[in-house]
C-alpha cells in the first residue's frame, strides 16, 4: 500500500496514529505529497482528483481517500482493538466525535487560508471563532465521557483537531477555559502512537 | 428524529435522497435551519457546534452529523437494499465514490463562496477550476462500472454533486465532454428519490 503523506498534514497524521493504534503503521510506503488548496498537484490528482492528502493506493492500483475512509479500511485489516465499534451506540458516538474532530479541522484549515489572504474576510474570521468557541464547549461538557470511553476513531479525529489548533494557533489560550479536555488532550499526547507522529514544522 | 434542513443544501438533499431510497423520509421532523458559511446559526449549534446541515437530533436527544454518519445511521433502520454495502470490496468503493461526491461538494461550495467576495482569488479559482475537471475526468472514466454496480452512498454523493454543479454552476457545459457519466446522471435524476428532492431556489 502506498500512501500520499506529508509531516504537518493533520488529515495524515490522524491516519498514522490510527495506523500505528492497529499496529499497522509498517505496512505502506509513505510518498511525501504536500497537498496546498491553491496548488493543484498533478501527480496526487492521478489517484486523488480532489488534491488532497492522505490518499492511499492499494495494492491492486485502486485508490482509497479520504481519512475516514482509510481508517476504516485499515480498521478492518487487524484483530486488535477496533477503532470503529461494530455495536451501534458505540459506533455512532464514535462516528459523531469523528465528524466533530475532522469539521474543526476543515474549519482551522480555512482559517489559516483566510488569515494568509491579502484581504481577509472580517465576517468568516468572526464565523470561525464562534465555531471554535461552540467545539471547545461541546469537547468540554463531553470530557469525562471522552475520557472514560473505549479508544475510538472520534479520540483520534479530537486529538488531532486540538493538536492542530495548538500547532497553528498556538494564540489561543484554550486550555484554560476547558481544563477536563485539556486533561484528556494531554493523556492523548502521551500515547505511543501519537509521540511517534509529532507534528513536525520543517517548511 | 428531528432534521436540521434546508431545501438548497446540498449535503441535506444527499441524506433526504438516501432516506428515501431507504423508505425512511418519513420519518423525521424537518426543521429549516439555514446555515451560511459566514454566518453561525446559534439555534443549529446548540446541536452542531460546526453550525453546518445537515444535522439530526435522535428522540433521546442525541445529535448526529453530518450527512455521512446520518446516513449510516439510517441504514441501520431498515431491512432493505443497503446503501452501505458490508461486503469490504463493494463497500470501499462506494465509500471512496461518497468521499469524491461529498470532496467535490465540499470545493463547489468554497468556490461558490469565493465568487461572492469582493476580492476572489484567481489562485483559488483556477484550484477549483482544476479539481473540477479532474474529478469529471475520473467520473466518465468510471461511468460504466458507476451505471453497472447496485445503487449505494456513492451514487446518491455523486449524483448530488453533479446536481449541484448544475444548481450554482450553469454555465459549464459539463456534459459535452462527459457524455456517459452525463448518461448515467440523467438515470439518476429519473429515480422517484432523486424527484421527491428536486433542487428548489426559493431565495
Amino acid at each position: 500500500m502506498k500512501l500520499h503523506w506529508s509531516p504537518r498534514s493533520p488529515f495524515v497524521r490522524k491516519v498514522m496514529i490510527a495506523a500505528h493504534e492497529m499496529g499497522l503503521a509498517e505496512r505502506f510506503d509513505k510518498v511525501r505529497s504536500v497537498a496546498a488548496a491553491t496548488k493543484p498537484h498533478v501527480e496526487l490528482m492521478k489517484d486523488n482528483p480532489l488534491s488532497k492528502i492522505p490518499t492511499m493506493v492499494l495494492d491492486d492500483g485502486s485508490p482509497l481517500f479520504d481519512s475516514r475512509v482509510i481508517c476504516e479500511y485499515l480498521d478492518g485489516l487487524h484483530s486488535g482493538h477496533k477503532l470503529f465499534p461494530a455495536e451501534p451506540s458505540a459506533r455512532f458516538v464514535a462516528l459523531r466525535r469523528q465528524a466533530l474532530g475532522d469539521g474543526m479541522l476543515d474549519f482551522l484549515i480555512l482559517w489559516r487560508g483566510e488569515r494568509e489572504r491579502q484581504h481577509p474576510s472580517d465576517v468568516m474570521i468572526a464565523s470561525f471563532t464562534a465555531r471554535k468557541d461552540a467545539s471547545l464547549a461541546v469537547l468540554e461538557r463531553e470530557a469525562d465521557v471522552i475520557a472514560s470511553s473505549p479508544f475510538s476513531i472520534g479520540h483520534v479525529a479530537v486529538g488531532c483537531a486540538l493538536g492542530y489548533l495548538d500547532f497553528r494557533f498556538a494564540m489561543f489560550p484554550w486550555r484554560e477555559k476547558h481544563p477536563r479536555i485539556a486533561a484528556w488532550h494531554a493523556t492523548f499526547n502521551a500515547r505511543p502512537s501519537v509521540q511517534a507522529n509529532a507534528v513536525v514544522d520543517d517548511s
